[in-house]
């Protein structure tokens, strides 16, 4: 069998799997600590070694195995014909030839993706989405990120900047987004900002379990901890995740109206509320967006959890061959 | 010269003429009423006639001129596969087999798609977005339509309902549209939603001498009444067109980030109030957009005032081929 190792760069966690070049199975999955605080050539090594090691595991558990290519995810703005990330704040990176570091490093032809594309291209080949031709997917942590699968292919625009769908409008006057917009449904629905609405809540004297999960210490409401409380049925944890799925739900339908998709895939934490999130979330949709639109399209959580990059980045490695990239 | 007919098939109008295949001319030019009232036969008697007038007008200037098909722009939802409209308010049809119709009436190969979709086409192949790859247009009128161009073709989405670009949120909370959402960017661009805040204004007594122009009465001031005002120098016209201006930005803004395209295209008589909307406009998707994203992207008037979605229809059919749908 031949395999694309696959890397997910995060600013926190370096994800490395080797994926079977049908996807039917990833190897020698690893997860090591980004160090960005050490500098890119530290990073850059860290990636080499978790690749290498994954690699040597998979040959090991793969007689014959051949390993063809490397697929590298990671934050943006970047170029994907020339292979550089342009500017990464998280990694304190500019102008990073990343895609040439690594082909160094690990003497394999490598191809370079945005993330959160990588994430929705993973869900689209082996995931939520298989089947389809058309998917969107919004990737819920820090911030929103999201990604375009037309005709089973990563949609790019015309720079590479497109599928920013964490910054659609969904509030022409509401909050402000970290990306300088007002009423992004970033600024609504990432995990700080669903926290955030928590917060504000129970600073305006809300009654939840919540103070007590944390010791009275709001700074430590995190949205992981407001899905908690909404899993154990506290009130004001389920109107945080009931509010979240509106806010969703406003920026779902307008993507359905547009794309009219078979797919809308939602990826990270915010899927640990389950059916407490996604019932509103689809009835928020049903109520706003086209019914015909509404109709052939499915609204479903990432099933990749913690590897949809690697497999996405894994694919993108082929994409890019395909197109003639790398 | 091969020529295909053109048919832009509006609630009020019916617009024909022959398309060059090149789209270097376009000849023969009909426009006349629909006539829904008079029922669908009657409605495919006039469009047939228009197009054997501007045929045979074509075939008197051109000796040896060669019509090869027809393409025909209609309001949808439709369904670009089978040729049927399946639906049209404004024209009261149901199920109506439009291109079968068209195609035995003139004996020639006929395409059916969206208006709007058409009209961005035509302004892509021989417009304001010419030379591009990847264009979204906004058609505004009665309601607000739309069309997305990628590379150089026309998405239609799972079920040819994409392109609702009219039908995004950019107020959760805000006025309802005619669709049943809230806050859709055609609840306050339209040409009638624009007329309605320059009502509501009066009403709430701001001065203007936009009634003078109505003879008092509110009810006949439409978005054309306003650009007019604007025109004038009416400090009320103009802070109507200007906030329309920042309405449009907010959802202009979210297709750059979503589409990263070469170019957006704003169509209808609201281009007629010129740089009082564009200047405004720009400036406020500076603001709101991603800067790499809004460096790529010119925003632009129609340029194909009248027949862009004749233009587009010849140039549907075309792709039609192109793609052995028709």
């Amino acid at each position: 069998m031949r395999y694309i190792v696959g890397i997910d760069l995060g600013g926190t966690n370096i994800v490395a799997g080797c994926v079977a070049e049908d996807g039917s199975e990833i190897l020698g999955v690893r997860n090591v600590p980004t160090g960005a605080e050490e500098g890119p050539d530290a990073v850059v090594r860290r990636i080499v070694t978790a690749a290498q090691d994954c690699i040597a595991e998979t040959k090991a558990k793969v007689p014959g195995a051949e390993v063809i290519g490397a697929g590298v995810g990671a934050p943006g703005p970047l170029d994907t014909k020339s292979g550089i990330v342009l500017l990464t704040p998280n990694l304190g990176w500019v102008n990073m030839p990343l895609r040439q570091r690594l082909q160094d490093g690990l003497g394999l032809r490598t191809a370079l993706d945005n993330d959160a594309n990588c994430a929705v291209l993973g869900e689209w080949w082996r995931g939520a989405a298989r089947g389809t031709r058309i998917a969107i997917g919004l990737t819920i942590g820090t911030g929103i990120g999201g990604g375009i699968i037309i005709d089973g292919r990563l949609y790019h625009g015309a720079s590479d900047i497109a599928g920013e769908v964490g910054h659609m409008t969904i509030d022409a006057n509401g909050r402000r987004c970290k990306c300088g917009n007002y009423g992004c449904i970033e600024a609504y629905a990432s995990g700080p900002n669903i926290a955030l609405r928590a917060v504000e809540a129970l600073e305006s004297g809300a009654e939840s379990v919540l103070p007590s999960y944390v010791a009275g210490d709001f700074r430590k409401i995190t949205a992981q901890t407001v899905y908690q409380a909404a899993q154990a049925g506290d009130e004001l944890a389920l109107e945080v995740v009931r509010d979240t799925a509106k806010f969703l739900g406003a920026a779902v339908a307008s993507l359905i109206n547009i794309f009219n998709p078979e797919a809308v895939v939602i990826m990270g934490g915010v899927t640990l509320a389950g059916e407490s999130l996604f019932e509103p979330l689809r009835r928020e949709v049903t109520r706003r967006a086209f019914k015909p639109a509404v109709q052939v399209c499915r609204i479903v959580p990432g099933e990749l959890t913690g590897v949809a990059g690697v497999y996405g980045a894994a694919r993108a490695f082929q994409e890019q061959v395909e197109a003639g990239v790398v």
